[in-house]
């Protein structure tokens, strides 16, 4: 089913039923109900419960038979066992969605596993979807159809707003939906997928990209249990203008393992969810504060005053604001350009000992002369050389002398300058940050987090502008010839055919055939061993370098087979490779392997230290083309290092980026038969002189190399 | 003097006059006056104005002159001109301490500057101590004692408690002060320095070091005007067991662009204060957030619930939440080790279905069953496999029934464990978070705060265990022979005498003696020009590699006389040198130069692509003893492939540490002649093999290079 299907019943139903509906209203069972009721939702609720003829004052049914409607949504709030056959009868009543509180499926191993399955068939074989099990459930704040038990809602329900968020971990949205009250933030739709046996993420998104509720879509996951429909939701999420901002944890090597035996679900590469979310225009934070902060600027600034590129302007009555806020935009990758020379001279006279060209300290005289302010704040706003302005303003609005100054500022400030992008730094009375918010302008109170925040917003403005650039469609192949899997020439043909350039080299038995074969090739020659029980060439005593003439390869030929036949005495020789030398000015690493949730990936490095110490690469889903291959490269740290810095000769960067996209073609085409691709190293000769693979190795499914090579 | 002396006057004055009183409290004059009479301060209260009798409700004099005593401690609230003659009057008069919150003084330029010298004369010339001008003032909340007129008091004091605030911005301070406030930390001293003409940062710590009302200071620094004093006064801090958090800002090049406009001073190299700092025992904070946390979290924890090494356990109800924390734990440079197998076993006869390794997930059952939340938790909180307990319980304290179950828990904890780190990820009503602080929990709401929080604690208390490791003291020398500034050989020989290894080389004139030199070092050899005019010497055809014969290095000599006649007809010709061939494993640049603030500093770094394109280096301030140095290699990003990684021979990293103190100290000694010093490669040698300086460039002060070399 295409992701966001189905799930109207779900987000707004006309009747809600209740299965294990409680008169204790702190219950799990009874808390819905109580919500339900206290909050106004205008539908039919429901109470089911064989024990009781009337649930908190609502008349109760004893079964789901006994209902006088087929309802759209049933709650289902009973243990695990109960909750089967409870799904099962929802199903043949003809309910149209289910949400499953209960835990003890899946998370609890084979047996819940068994159970969750039952639940799925259930679901699946009616057509009525099914949220959860071991969820939080799911809320649309406007229609106050409220189908969960998080205990955030005790406090309140928060204010209808435009803010969507979808979340595997019922604690994590609950949290997420706290803190978006606590700012201020309106929520328009709360969704948790729990176990996901039926709905998942994907859904959620899909269907709030199509919901005219919601502008912007708050996503928390641990994992991801199917690819294509997670990209496929994000493009729409995309394609329909509403950023998603997600928040994917498990980024550790210890919140992974925590992760993988919470939910009981591979995680896939967290490097590869970095890269499918820049591919599909989502953005990724890293932290609860960020995902809030993100949420909340972009619901307020959104559609039309997002800030169009790095430059920010930064106005205060406080050098020291200045400096540290000018610290933080800097480590958050954001610029300041210095102010025109118009603007400083405006600054100037009215204030002969400000500092003008950005940060701009005003001195104490801002704040305490609000002509002054009105005037100095007009000629930074209007001065487009920046893309935002940023006002930290910390405490002000908590003294009524202030507040009352820098509001009727602010007021103005969007009168005369209605799409510009204003984000202030301040905390302050509730009333004030709300008519702030209604006017446009973010409020955030950490230096920091408002600096962060700009520059995801940059991204967000970014990635919803950026053109699409599609790979090619992925073509299966048959598999390579059985010697790409024994040695590295049989390696490189069949990485050659697909477009990976290689040396001309030549597989031979004997001295002889070798003297031709270099005579041919031209001097100075290589030769290698080819065997299939020889990764480690050099260690085995089969490699020979620099062999300048007929005499030298003969002599070398015979000493190498012996070394080998000495060292490796039960080693498979396929024969002694002839490749000439090469020579280039920077060496790549390749390589793919299968994800467990993301199918082929591919990844490039810099060759020698950079990856060996410094990790430094960068992965995507295969295949990418040649774009998304040269993105890839630029995005390495190291990636001067290739690109001329410091007078070192320029890679042929073009060539480079044709063979990643190349290797990642195969290595889709070929997902069903190899596992693991490595290309080690690819020589980039300088710009417009080429690149070729020097040594490959191609690992076929359900055999792990005996080591490096 | 030295730094602390003198301020018991400024910070526990009997009595206070006030110059420039107004009638007007929220006047920057009579802001003090209603301040001090306002709290309460029990000293007496002078307001000097010469216009009025009474100044709100207390009499009033006309001058300095006409107070009925000599005031320990006199504001001057009066414009910057009229401030000069106050100070002198109050200097005559044998006041024994002012603040000077007046602007309009360095701050301005050279005008301001004059002004300024006057009152460090009157001050200095009195014993009379001076803080500002340009200043936000002092408080010592205990005594009442509020000499500022920040507008974060219009909202009342901060609690009494032992937190110290020391800052040069005045709003920097003032706002910390505010956070500290909300976050029911209680404050003991408030001390903002302005432009620090008479008392500086320095002053403000040592006098807290010995305050007996304050255990922990938080210092806000944006330049620092004399090293040495700072030093002395961190040490004082450090050995009297009250940890220095410091938040120096400025760290980006645009922040110190600000700092420089805003506070007219030489910032110093960011990367001397993170080295400064780290010797001084001083744990270094990137943002206002960590400062506050930090400070409030060591306040409570001190002086001996610091924890005492990375492992921390994570325990909470959600999966997520554990997944979020171990991620941001991992971020923040702390471990998760596995609990032991009694505690697993424990924990999983309590709650079978919970994750015990750790993160320990004890699934909603833990929050709905006191009994089983207590046992969890002592469970987890006996385990001493890890240092610290954290505990997310984001919104539960709002809840009264699930605050009543964790608070009592909580208690019980504390009386079982009372010396255990247990910190709190949470936020709650303030009653119920006083409490908790009471109780010796620190409680911080993000999670990335809560984690980096913990890893600071760790870094603080590392600094007060770390033995102190003194360099030499510097002894002056002579300046080095000309040649030393002339060609490398000169650089290398002065550096070779302080004891950095060099080769045997030979300086020649013609021909002959070049292949005698060869001869006698042995071949191979390289030939190099030596002229003071040409620093690129490869560029200008005046090095020649790998000569393996007297012949070779009669022809190489000639031909290299020629081309450098020809490139560079007028460049001053010293020489040729012969020097052996030297291989190494790996290779080091070395450095020195002159800090505008912090005097001679010692860089190294590798050489090659890791210099160039990662700028990963380190720095010291000179001399540093070679343990020191080898500090700073082990800081090296790379330091791995220094270290053996990946099957890497191992570089002769003692000889690599000696040669590095050894410039250092040879730095300290001629500071006042040699400007720069350059040794570009350092080669190292295999572990026992030694190291030697290849090249070497010397710059005396007042010249600039002509490029690299």
């Amino acid at each position: 089913m295409r992701p966001g299907e189905g799930l109207d019943a779900l987000m707004s139903p006309r009747s809600i039923a209740i299965i294990g509906a409680s008169q204790e209203a702190t219950k799990i069972g009874g808390r819905p109900v109580d919500l339900l009721c206290r909050h106004g939702y205008a539908g039919r609720i429901y109470p089911v419960n064989p024990k009781a003829a009337m649930v908190q004052g609502l008349q109760a049914y004893a079964s789901v038979a006994d209902l006088p409607e087929a309802p759209d949504l049933a709650i289902i709030a009973v243990d695990a066992e109960r909750a089967c056959e409870a799904v099962e009868q929802c199903a043949a009543r003809g309910v149209r969605s289910v949400v499953v509180f209960s835990s003890g499926f899946a998370e609890l191993g084979e047996q819940g596993r068994a159970m969750q399955e039952r639940l799925r068939v259930a679901a699946r074989g009616s057509g009525m979807r099914l949220l959860g099990p071991n969820c939080l459930g799911a809320v649309s704040v406007a229609e106050k159809s409220i189908a969960t038990f998080s205990i955030v809602l005790e406090h309140g329900m928060p204010a209808a707003g435009s803010l969507g968020i979808v979340s595997q971990s019922g604690n994590l949205g609950s949290y997420t939906m706290r803190l978006a009250s606590e700012r201020g933030v309106g929520v328009s739709r709360f969704i948790t997928t729990g176990n996901e046996c039926d709905i998942d993420i994907a859904d959620g998104i899909a269907w709030m990209a199509r919901d005219p509720a919601t502008k912007v879509i708050l996503c928390c996951l641990e994992a991801c249990r199917d690819a294509g429909r997670l990209i496929s939701s994000l493009e729409e999420a995309r394609d329909a203008g509403k950023p998603v901002i997600a928040m994917k944890i498990g980024t550790s090597a210890a919140g992974q393992a925590a992760a993988a035996s919470h939910t009981g679900a591979m995680a896939g590469s967290d490097a590869v969810f970095d890269a499918l979310f820049a591919r599909c225009g989502a953005v990724r934070v890293r932290s609860i504060d960020e995902l809030i902060d993100l949420g909340h600027a972009a619901s307020i600034l959104l559609p039309d005053r997002l800030p169009k590129g790095p430059g920010i302007a930064i106005l205060t009555a406080s050098g020291g604001f200045g400096v540290l806020l000018a610290d933080a935009a800097q480590s958050a990758g954001l610029t300041l350009p210095e102010l025109g020379e118009d603007t400083q001279r405006q600054i100037l006279e009215l204030v002969p000992f400000a500092s003008a060209r950005n940060p701009v300290d005003a001195t104490a005289q801002m704040s305490s002369r609000p002509d002054l302010l009105e005037k100095i704040m007009t000629a930074v706003v209007a001065d487009e050389r920046t893309d935002t302005v940023i006002l930290p303003l910390p405490f002000s609005l908590h003294l009524p002398r202030l507040r009352s100054i820098y509001m009727n500022t602010l007021r103005n400030m969007r009168a005369q300058f209605p799409r510009r992008p204003i984000v202030l730094c301040v905390d302050g009375p509730d009333d004030a940050l709300a008519e702030l918010h209604a006017l446009g302008f973010p409020t955030i109170e950490s230096f920091d987090g408002c600096c962060a925040t700009v520059a995801a917003l940059v991204r967000l403005q970014a990635a919803a502008q950026r053109p699409q650039d599609k790979p090619a469609p992925v073509v299966r192949a048959a598999p390579p010839a059985a010697d790409a899997f024994r040695h590295e020439l049989g390696a490189k043909r069949a990485l050659a055919e697909a477009g990976v350039p290689v040396l001309t080299e030549r597989l031979v038995r004997d001295a002889d055939a070798a003297a031709r074969a270099a005579t041919e090739i031209g001097y100075p020659v290589v030769l290698k061993i080819a065997s299939p029980d020889l990764p480690h060439k050099t260690e085995a005593g089969g490699v020979v370098v620099g062999l300048g003439s007929e005499a030298d390869v003969r002599r070398a030929y015979a000493q190498m087979c012996d070394r080998v036949a000495t060292r490796a005495p039960d080693a498979a020789i396929d024969g002694v490779i002839v490749a000439p030398m090469a020579k280039g000015v920077a060496e790549l690493i390749l390589g793919s392997r299968i994800d467990p949730v993301f199918g082929p990936v591919v990844m490039v490095g810099l060759g020698g230290i950079f990856a060996e110490i410094l990790q430094d690469s960068a992965v995507q889903m295969a295949p990418v083309s040649e774009a998304q291959a040269m993105a890839m490269l630029k995005s390495l740290k190291a990636f001067a290092v290739l690109d001329g810095a410091r007078g070192r000769p320029r890679a042929d960067l073009d060539a480079a980026a044709k063979a990643v996209a190349a290797l990642s073609r195969f290595a889709a085409a070929h997902a069903d038969t190899i596992a693991e691709i490595d290309v080690n190293p690819l020589l980039l000769r300088a710009r417009g002189e080429g690149a070729v693979a020097l040594d490959a190795l191609l690992i076929p499914h359900g055999e792990r190399p005996v080591g490096g090579h």
